[in-house]
């Protein structure tokens, strides 16, 4: 097939491509005394789902910045979110890492007295010892305790919440669930209580903070993490986008994503940046569909955010890296969020963290290279250590497991979450997510040999990693970072 | 959200802007004596489903020039074929109206005795009165006695069969079942048995009879409409893409289909006539999913081919004319292949039929003003005249029928079709598709003002069209063309 693209890179001359790569960023950075090394922004949004963008399928409003970033950059329509829920998923996506390899569960809340362990290498004490200049703005939610904070977590900048923005007083669903919701810069809290109205200009700020950062910087290498809070509930949306959307507030929530995402490019653009950026957007999860008309859409997935079938874990992903990447191209191969971090690393030729993760370098890929597979299998983990399903090319295994349906309930409304049952049985199924990718029919009837072959992928994963489903512990995991008392 | 695209028509200037395309049009053919109208170039496949692009999530294999096309034009993700069935799409497609208005449902065959009505007006019939060459290579299926022949229906030419390719004696799933399948040249049969052979090049014989026709009539308006017999069972490739996709037999035929695509899209280029022709592709209805390895991906929509659910009736559609349509754009209203034709006599400033047909024009869509939405309904008839289901904007309800369930079986393989059950009862089922394409969370209990606004929109399809599910005639139903006995 790839006699039909011209950026075809055969695999003998891969090693001389990926130099001539090397060598032609190098010399399209003219503008700067030294060679530079290409930027990274990181755009990481909150539990939107795979039916979210306008081009897969969304309705009642557009996002038009995202569309252009496909049409100039790659779509991934494979890509799994590390975890399908929020602090798990930023672990995966920062460590390279399964989250349950590096010990974050869940989503954890202000009493948390766990985080990342300081040990951990991530994305960007990676890039700091490569003379990147680093920072994030927006949500954290790896840990709100001073060990665990960016800042020591090789972001020399923080500006955002600790955790997400519905663990506040004001949270519709019962107010006194939560103190007070702090606002960080750096290790200092600025403002011990967010308001309603403060939430209403975070995507402003925290894209706002990018693009100064961006600006600031542009003479260096820069990594820049933008984890924005929405379109996670309670949502909040600027008055310029208040109301402009045919589908209500989710849709005016989805808009400022998307003018966050153009104007972060038409910057890179201006700064004359767009070849030596790759910027990278993409999702932690899937959407919290019992928030109704607050809520996002799989796009047909089955179940969502906190669930293993696909709607829960596989999430658009968007990169961008004029000259290097082939405008207008889908890799369809199984590709993730814990692949960033050894992506990133050969790019920035940065070493490998010392300890192991599971991410696998997707360079390839991004050139068009789609001879290559890097990534062909895939865990679907859960809660602390819980192995609930396994993929491995076009077919799906999914383990006897108690956990969430948001099937047969009537959806919330307004902000108001509908009920889900967090508790039920589902049975063992096989699913080829070729010809059925919304899991409607399940073979394991029908495939024994596919049955086994399946098997076989998950005995590695529980070898190594452990699976409380099976009760092996495995080899290799890692504690979380831990303090002694609640903040 | 317009603010953020910069080929916005604001509302109050769409009449000078259709004026100031119409006259660009024209002087952009400066190599033709006269102003030239536009080329219209219709690719339509059968049994496609909506997963089944890279872009829309197909795995193992890829589809470039399909992607190009996108990043080149637009994408339509809530496009609906006109009925979930072969011959009742076509129907649509040609007349810019429903089936069950003109008479024609399901699938015809050797044995059938009617046809598209030579009273009815087609795209072609009406481009023809306009000067342009006409010519229709591949799959008719609107009725194989003569005066149901495309010659009869506006067509100056036709090369290919009559009915669907797997009616012929060597259907996988029991010889004996059809006589031997004919191909046509014009009216004249110039092969009375197609083998398997003939088959294997039918992909690449009419790709290249429409680019000869391209080229032949490159110098006054043509309409060249392409029916694909692929991807619909049983399967055919060449020997160039036989065993080119990770995929299997349908990869392979899918990438053929994409060259193609590729293969017009680059003559047009070529010719200089890019600027001049609008190209549209899209499928007759969604995939043959009991075909299991042979059929497509409804890419997590709900059943398949021969139901109302979206899995059997949403396609994806792709649009290209350089200089007219806003590249990389995706189109989110509802629209149909029944508007095809008066979109089409809009660009071409023919007259519309003089019979009452259900398409609406949607050129404001393609100059990328969504702010306007000239097609907000849509009816899913099944059958000879089953009113199955309703969308308005969001929702969607389906009313109690009995039809067809692909789910609970398993799904055949290599050419032989798993079962299904034809005759299973559907009950009322209302869905909010912006927030569940995937029809999954029937919230019928839950919003009776809501399905009474969509019992208003039955209620006007019934009165017009009739509706067997509630014993309505109907006032304007047309006939189908008859004749007297089987050939």
């Amino acid at each position: 097939m790839l006699k039909f693209i011209d950026y075809k890179i055969p695999v003998i001359t891969k090693l001389l491509s990926v130099f001539l790569f090397l060598s032609g960023c190098q010399s399209e950075s003219a503008r700067s005394p030294l060679p530079k090394k290409p930027n990274i922004v990181l755009i990481y949004v909150d539990d939107m789902g795979f039916g979210d963008l306008s081009m897969t399928g969304a309705y009642g409003y557009e996002t038009p910045n995202l569309d252009k970033m496909a049409k100039e950059g790659m779509f991934f329509t494979h890509f799994y979110a590390p975890q399908a829920v929020c602090s798990a998923s930023r672990a995966g996506l920062l460590t390279g890492a399964y989250p349950n390899r590096v010990g974050i569960p869940g989503a954890l809340n202000h009493t948390s007295t766990i985080g990342l362990h300081e040990d951990e290498e991530t994305i960007a004490s990676l890039l700091k010892k490569q003379g990147y200049a680093t920072a994030v703005y927006g949500k954290w939610h790896l840990g709100h305790h001073p060990p665990f904070l960016p800042t020591r977590h090789g972001f020399d900048e923080f500006y955002g919440i600790p955790y997400s923005n519905d663990m506040w007083p004001y949270h519709p669903a019962g107010p006194d669930r939560f103190p007070d919701l702090p606002l960080f810069e750096n290790e200092k809290i600025i403002n011990p209580a967010v308001t309603p109205d403060d939430q209403t200009t975070f995507t402003v700020d925290f894209t706002n903070k990018t693009l100064d950062f961006i600006r600031r910087n542009q003479d260096q290498p820069f990594f820049v993490y933008l984890p924005h809070p929405q379109p996670h509930v309670p949502l909040f949306v600027s008055k310029k986008f208040k109301g402009k959307s045919e589908q209500g507030l989710y849709g005016d929530v989805m808009m400022e994503i998307d003018w966050s995402v153009g104007q972060i490019n038409q910057t890179l653009e201006e700064l004359g940046l767009a070849e030596n950026t790759l910027v990278i957007f993409t999702s932690d999860n899937g959407p919290w569909i019992n928030y109704g008309n607050h809520a996002g859409s799989t796009g047909g997935l089955r179940e969502a955010k906190g669930n293993i079938f696909e709607g829960g874990q596989r999430v658009p992903a968007l990169m961008k890296w004029d000259g290097v990447i082939p405008p207008g191209t889908v890799c369809n191969k199984i590709t993730s969020a814990i692949d960033l971090l050894p992506t990133i690393a050969f790019i920035a030729q940065a070493p490998l963290p010392e300890k192991k993760i599971d991410g696998v370098n997707v360079f390839p890929l991004l050139k068009g290279n789609f001879e290559e597979n890097p990534r062909n299998t895939f865990y679907y983990y859960y809660g602390e250590n819980s192995l609930r399903a396994v993929r491995k090319g076009d077919w799906k295994l999914v383990f006897a497991h108690t956990g969430r349906t948001y099937e047969g309930f009537e959806p919330g409304k307004d902000g108001m979450p509908g009920e889900v049952d967090n508790n039920h049985a589902f049975d063992t199924e096989l699913y080829d997510l070729r010809r059925d990718p919304g899991e409607r029919y399940n073979l394991f009837d029908y495939h024994p040999e596919i049955v086994e072959k399946l098997e076989q992928v998950a005995s590695v994963a529980r070898e190594d990693l452990g699976d409380d489903l099976t009760d092996k512990p495995g080899r290799n995991r890692r504690e979380p970072g831990r303090v002694n008392e609640s903040r």
